[in-house]
Formats: structure tokens, C-alpha cells, sequence
């Protein structure tokens, strides 16, 4: 998209001296910062910080870049990543029959708009394949047999780390991931939920939207926890419906919300603005 | 606002012929069609139906319209109100403390963007007197024993009585009307509720999104029922919030959401563009 | 997307008795109204008019419900068109090199969500042909040279007639049309203008956005007349945007809206709920 | 608001070190950063930023805070400001007969939502002397004489210096400022137009919407210049219409968009979130 930057993202308890003493690090390093933001939740006392760094601007690595910070790390308490934007996320995409999201994806991917690679999609149908094949990327359908799941989901597990995926994009796949998975893959799951949480948990969003006589009706784009529709928000949006809209009208209307809106919160968690802590996010945009 | 006009709302079962029957009246009276809009809810198949009529092109009154509507209301189970924009509704407003979306009422009352009369407001508190009567309005603080609150919700039905009331908006008003009044005021009573309903039903609901961390609130304007926040939703909306926004911030970005959406919603009800069938509107906008 | 209905659409010199003669032919043949909507554009004296019969009701074609109108079309001076929804309007999509548009209109067209036929795409570039291919859909790929365009858009209008073509969607096709053109299908080409008319109206509007520091960027679908960015807007939106956003930023998150609007306009339009007249349209939403 | 914190807004020519050095004399001095946003405008080379420190962090004044700055200011030629919470802004609001703005802007300072001082109102009109004194404030009544306005906008030159005015508010002011106060009150002054700027510059720009025939209309809060209508922008938003709508109803659906972009634009100036360079704002939201 734009100028290579070494993304420093970073949370420890707050205090006294943390932008400095990590600023310190960057600029005795000849580091040219481009953006930076910080937040203090003061009432769970800990402290939120991203900072973009030209990356011309130092003379090594982000790896490099990190070690510097290691004793910094030790001395805050620090959870510290730095990330490179000339290494794109791996990020596998998984649907099922609907292909508002991941059509929307694919488009954004190939025109650019999206800094990611994507080494496979991973379905339980076949529908996409031919879509998928045409973008050139390798299409895995794997069935999900319901009375014995754990075939289906092992063998995603599989395909999730042999492509070294670095987050996994649930584009309205329609089947629950197993507590196991969600755990070892935590907050590198996102999920597009066809409501306004907590509206509406649960199935058939639109169905219950109709029933209630909603006049606005959402999407939701969070990570994915072992708690349905539970897990930490990223992002959200609506879209005004009318008393005529049937639950047909309305899954069509909310199409354009999720898809927007999943494509906003991957987007955002690309960029690595997005800090999880608990069941919240801090979303530095 | 504009131009006096006539409006007849109706609702009934549907059939072939409602329009045209209903035009041939008007057409036979020599009235002019302002505006119209009609829908049919398959589902429930009902029908419902809003002229506007330029009363300038009628000889005579709203009452002896609706008069010659008889003999068509009764062959087909017709509920039809013919409605004078010249007679404005006389709207009782409630409030308690907090004057966000009462004092926005009020100026755009004074403005002529609502139209209608305020006979008088009844709060459960002294603080607001100076401002209504400022406008000219009388004020009437009806406190609410929370040991024995029948007796001043009595006081409350009689004032709402004998100010010939035709619609009772709770502007924030933070009581609890008893079923009873609930019941016969029936889709007279407009609240506004501060939250996305059904998001964070009941109480605190800025609370309660602060813990779920989400990415924008609301405020729901419905009609008053006797299961409370459960109402027909007249109008929605909602603004985006920040991870940084504590409840405080939230409290204060939603009162500009519920100011907006209780106008709307009032003007729409103000406009005898909702229908309420059920639990749900038809809003003709 | 629903059950089949026949769509009444019509305009007049306002006066007396227009919805009720209608109606009468509507009711007489046993015509069963499921939405109408009527406005009278008082400043020109001008009536529009748009009902949706369900077809199931007639025991006749949409032809011979407009024949059944031709003399009350003579008395009222009237533009009138009955549409049958079993015969989905031809669209065809133009574009260029950009696939926002066009990726999105033809993902929502395969998943039933625009009632159309698309029988063919035109570009200026080979760019797409795959993608469309892919979809199904015929592929023509008219270059047009700078120096002696009439060339290139005589083909251009040669396939459109040959595709007895309803409608052109220009889904970000870079080209201007020549006035023959734009006067042969007047009211049937749709633009998408990547501005929020009339700001920025012209060449590289996201260039001027960036230049003026606006806080919201936005789009606008409008038909294609001579004059161009000038012809009667359907549709519009906007979308937020940060200081920090330079121009390609600003591209990026206006295609959002652009193929939202876009969609959302051309629907309009396939659901004959767009009514013209001079520069403004009616739309019955 | 809530607790008391420094604010440190700066800006200067963009090189390596600058967030460093300013955190270093923050930290030394026991400072605690409470929020901190940073941006570097790479096309001119500029670095903006805004710190928020806690008050209590700190064991002297916002003078010497901002002494403490002295030599980094000069040495990084930073344009740099401290600002203690304690001590709301003087803004002077003016107005003229339309009340939307005014009664909003009131209420919210009332309801403790603005965090402000208002020392008084200045009007060409009487009219909203009795609502103003209401709240306390003293109101003056200043004429514009068409044929000698030089003599008016003395009085309000001498009643805005009297007041030791930090920030003047154009709550729907229908008079145009002379340069000379323009000038004086650079940055100072806030403007909220009644269009989505740069749609429809100058007069009557709901005239201009509703020939047009647009389907939203917005309002701009802006920083007030001798070119009128062209000064550096702070908020924008807008709100759908209909094509029913007539002008008197453009402006009173424009209403509701003018107050609320003018209070969340003076919100976040008055926050000391929006800094000006050229003819464009930062604004650290």
C-alpha cells in the first residue's frame, strides 16, 4: 500500500516512562516515527501503544528491532511485538456457500487494497472452488460430517498450520470452531456476525431482527473465543431497513453491512491497530 | 409547517379494491392527493394505507370525511382516522432531571419544526420549571413516592386527562408508568429508550455496552407498553464510540443520538406516518 | 427475489382523480395492490405514481393491462409503462480497469440479489475478461482511441442495441460517453461518480477531497446526460475520512461507497421506483 | 469533565527524536501520559502531537510545564502550547434569530457536556435575549447597520477582547466578519456552515441543494478565514432527504446536522484535539 514501516505494538501495566523509555530505544536507533498512539485504561491501570517507524530509517531488521527492546520488555512487564510491512500476514479465508465476503475479499486482495497473502481458502462445500481457482489461490473443501466433527476440524487444523497462517478470516463460514482450535489459535480468528452484538445472539439474526421490528440491523466483526458471538469486538456498522423488508430483504441489505465491516476489522488487525486485552479491544485507527 | 392538509390512516384486512375504494370518496368529494402511500403485509395480510388530501379542495371538515368513509369502514373492517392538520395534537411532555432531549424539544416547538401544542409538562422533579415556563409552558412537578407510587401516577393520569392529551412523550422521564395507564394510553405514549434496543434491555444500558466493549451505541424511540423496552420501534440510530470512551463519554455521546431519534420519531408519530399493528410500525416516511 | 408482480409506473400534469381512475382499472380487473406510493411535486404541478400489482391477481399480461390504461393515459396526458417482473430488465455493465464495481455487481447478480439479466460486459481493457468469463457472462472488449473515439463507441452502441440492451451500468468505466449516445439511451445509463456531487465535480475528485481537507468523502449514482456530473442523482453517500489519510487512502475508502451506492441505485432503478423528470428523480423507497 | 491533565500540543518541522525529547522532559518531571497521539505529514514534513498528562502527576503548574519546554522549542522550532483542564476556555458565542445552535450549544454547557466558560452572547437581534439570560448569562445586543457595519463589529472586536475571549462561536451568525477580526481572531474563531462544504458555497445553500435534487445534505464546522466559506475544516456530517422535501424542510432536517457537527467540532477544539496547519486540521480523535 505504501512505505515499508516497522510496526512496534506493545502493553504492559502502566506507569511512569513508557512512550520515553521505548522512544528512547527508537530514536537512539535513528528511527523516524510516522504515526504513533497511546492510550492509559486507568481503570485496569495498563497501557496501550502502537508506533509506525520508517523502516529506511534503521539500518536492520524487526527482529533486530525487537532484541533492542528486550530488556525494556523485561523491566515493564512488557507484551512487545514489532512487525515488518514488507512481510505480509498469512491469512487463511474460510466459507462456506455464501460468497458476498469472501467474492468482497478476494477483490480487495488482488486489487491491493488488502496487505495480506492468502495462501489458501478452506471450505466446507465445493461451491467456490472455480471463483477461488480463478483469484489462483488453492481451494481446500473440507466437509464437516455433523455427527463426527472432529475429523472435519482436525484436518483444518492441519491445513491452518501448514500454511503458516498467521490469522484465519471466518468470511460467513457457517460451522462453530471447537474450543480446542479457538484456543490455539486466540485472537487470530475473526469473525463476521450477521447482528448488531448483542443483539440478536444466536442463529437466524435476521429472522429474530424481523420478528422484533428492528428499524436498523448490523454486523459485528470480532474475534473468535470459545464463547459464541462472545468474543472481543473489533468493529461494527448498520444499515436502515424498512417495515416492507421480509427476512429475504433483510439478509440481502445485511450482506453490504458485513461485508464493509468484516473487511474494515481485517483490515484494521492488518495493520496491527487492533490490542486485545480481556474481552475488549483497544482498535488505535 | 405547510399547507393544511387532511390524512386518512387506515388499516384493515386486505382485499382487492381498498385503494380504489377508498379514492373514489375522496375523488367524488373533489379531493386533491397530496401524497399517498399504501402496503400490504402479506404475512398477516393486512393492509395499510395514508393519504394526504389538500383540505383547500374539500368543502368541508375532517369529520364529515370521515363520516363518508362509514358504510366503507364497516364493509370492510376498516380502522380509519381522518386527521386535520389544522387541529395540531396536543403533547404532553415528561422528563425528569436530565433536559437533553426536553429542552431540544421545546426549541424546536418554539422554531415551528413540531407541530404541535404542549399543553404542559409533568416532571418528577423541581429542576426544569425555570426552563419550560420560560417558554411559556406550564409546569407541573408530580414526585413519585417509590414507597406508594399509585398516588402520584394518579396525579399524572389526571393531568394527562384534563389537558385532553393526545400523546404523552417521556423524554428521559426515568419512572416507570404502571400497566394500567400503559394500557390506556395505548400507542399514545412515545419513550425513547437509551439503547439499540433490544441490545442492553433494562437498566444502565451505557453500562452495559462499556463491558461489552462495543464499537457504537444507540437509542431506540418506541411506543410505551406494559412490558417495559418491549414496545413498537418507531425509529433507531446510533453513533460510533472509542475504546478510550469511558461510561461517562458514552452517557454523553448517546444523549445526541436520543435527542435526534425522539424528534424523529415524534414527528413522524406527529405526522400520522406510523401504524401500529402488533407488535410492530409501518412508518409511511 | 419474490413472488411475481406487474409494476405500474406513471407521471401527469397533476389533478384530480388520478390515483382513483388508475385504481379503478387496477380494481375492476381484479387487480390486488401490494405496495403503491403517490407524490404530487406541487411547485410543478406534477403527479407521479408507482403501484406493484401481484400478478397472480390478472389473468392477463402486462400488455394488456397497459392497453387497458391507453385511454385514461390520452385524457390524463399521461407517461405510462406496466413492467413484468418475470422479465428481468438487460443490463449492461461497462468498465474499465478498476474491478470494485464491477466485481460487486456481478457477485450480487450470481447470488440473486439483482433482478437482472446481464447478457454481456463492454470494457475499454482486457483486464477483466477473466473474472467476467468466469461468471458466465460475454466479454467485448472495445478499445477507445484518443484520436477517433467515434469508432470505438459506435461499436460500443452497436452491442448495445444488438443485446436489446434496458440498461447501461457504468461501474467506473473511464470513458465519456459521446452526446449521441448519452441522447439515444437517455434515462438508461447509470454512472457511478466517485465524489459526493456537486463537490469535486470533474477530474481526480479524491485529489481535490485531499487538497480542500474534507472530513467526509463520497459517491454519487446518477443518469448520464450531455452534461457531464450534471445528469439526476438517484443516489449518495459518504464515508469518513482521517487527516492522516493521503490520496490513495482516500481511493480506497471510497470505493466502499462507490459500489455500495452503485448497487444501491441500479436496485432502485430495476425496481422501477425511479421516476425522472427535468434533472430530479422520484424515488419510492 | 473528569480529572484534571496537562495538555501538551505541538507542532514543528518533522525530523528523528521529536516524541522522545518531549516524553523525556515529561517523564523526568515525573509527568504520567494519560492518552498521546502523533503524526507526521511526510508531503510537508511536518509533525503534529497532542499529550495529555495527568494534573496530579505533576507538582507544578502548566507555565512551568511549558517553561520546561523552552529550549526543545527552540531548537526543533515547534510551535508548542500547555494547557491545564482546570482552566475551561472563554468562548463567546454568537448568534442571530435561528435558535437551533444557540439553545444546543446552552444546554450542553448547562448539562456540564461542554467544558467551557461562556462570559457571554452576542446577537444582532434581541430575540434570544430572554433564553440566554435564563442561563445566566449576560447577552448583548449588537446591530449591524448595512450601511456602516464597521461600527457593529468594533463593538463586537471591543466586547470579544473585553471578555478575555479565548474562542468565539458562529452559532448560526448571519453576518459575515471583516477581515480585521478574521485576522485578529485567527484560529479562533468557529463557523458552522450550513452545507457539505465545498458543496454549495456561499447563499441559500438549501435553495442550491433542493435544485440540485441531491439526496443528502450535510454541515461544516470550519475555522472561520477572510475567505469565506473556505476556511480549514473540523467536522463534517450529513442527513439523508427525500425528494418530497421541500426547502423549508432542507432546512429543517439541516437543523439537526448543524448542531450536532458545530458541537462536536467546538468539542473537539475546545479539547485542544484539532491543529491547523495551512488551509487543513489534524484533529487527534
Amino acid at each position: 500500500m505504501s512505505d515499508r514501516t516497522y510496526r512496534i505494538v506493545l502493553d504492559c501495566p502502566d506507569r511512569i516512562g513508557i512512550v520515553t523509555r521505548v522512544g528512547e530505544v527508537i530514536t537512539n536507533n535513528g528511527g523516524w516515527i510516522k504515526e504513533a498512539a497511546h492510550y492509559s485504561d486507568e481503570e485496569n491501570n495498563w497501557f496501550f501503544s502502537r508506533f509506525e517507524i520508517k523502516a529506511e530509517s534503521l539500518s536492520f531488521s524487526a527482529e533486530v528491532l525487537a532484541q533492542k527492546f528486550a530488556s525494556l520488555q523485561k523491566e515493564f512487564s512488557m507484551n512487545l511485538q514489532v512487525l515488518d510491512t514488507s512481510r505480509p500476514k498469512k491469512v487463511v479465508l474460510m466459507a462456506s456457500k455464501g460468497s458476498h465476503c469472501l467474492s468482497d475479499l478476494l477483490d480487495r486482495w488482488k486489487s491491493g487494497d488488502l496487505e495480506c497473502d492468502i495462501p489458501c481458502v478452506i471450505s466446507n462445500h465445493e461451491d467456490m472452488r472455480g471463483m477461488v481457482e480463478w483469484y489462483g489461490i488453492p481451494y481446500f473443501c473440507v466437509p464437516i460430517d455433523p455427527s463426527n466433527k472432529s475429523v472435519g476440524f482436525a484436518e483444518v487444523e492441519r491445513l491452518v498450520t501448514e500454511h503458516e497462517t498467521d490469522c484465519v478470516v471466518l468470511a460467513r463460514y457457517m460451522q462453530i470452531l471447537p474450543p480446542s482450535l479457538c484456543q490455539t489459535l486466540k485472537h487470530k480468528v475473526i469473525n463476521i456476525h450477521h447482528s448488531f452484538l448483542p443483539s440478536f445472539i444466536g442463529a437466524k439474526p435476521y429472522h429474530q431482527a424481523a420478528e422484533r421490528g428492528v428499524k436498523l440491523i448490523g454486523a459485528t466483526c470480532h474475534y473468535v473465543t470459545e464463547d459464541l458471538d462472545e468474543g472481543p469486538i473489533i468493529d461494527q456498522d448498520v444499515v436502515r431497513v424498512k417495515h416492507s423488508d421480509k427476512v429475504e430483504e433483510l439478509v440481502r441489505r445485511g450482506k453490504d453491512v458485513e461485508k464493509v465491516v468484516l473487511a474494515r476489522g481485517l483490515r484494521a488487525h492488518l495493520e496491527d491497530r487492533v490490542l486485545v486485552r480481556g474481552n475488549k479491544t483497544v482498535v488505535f485507527n
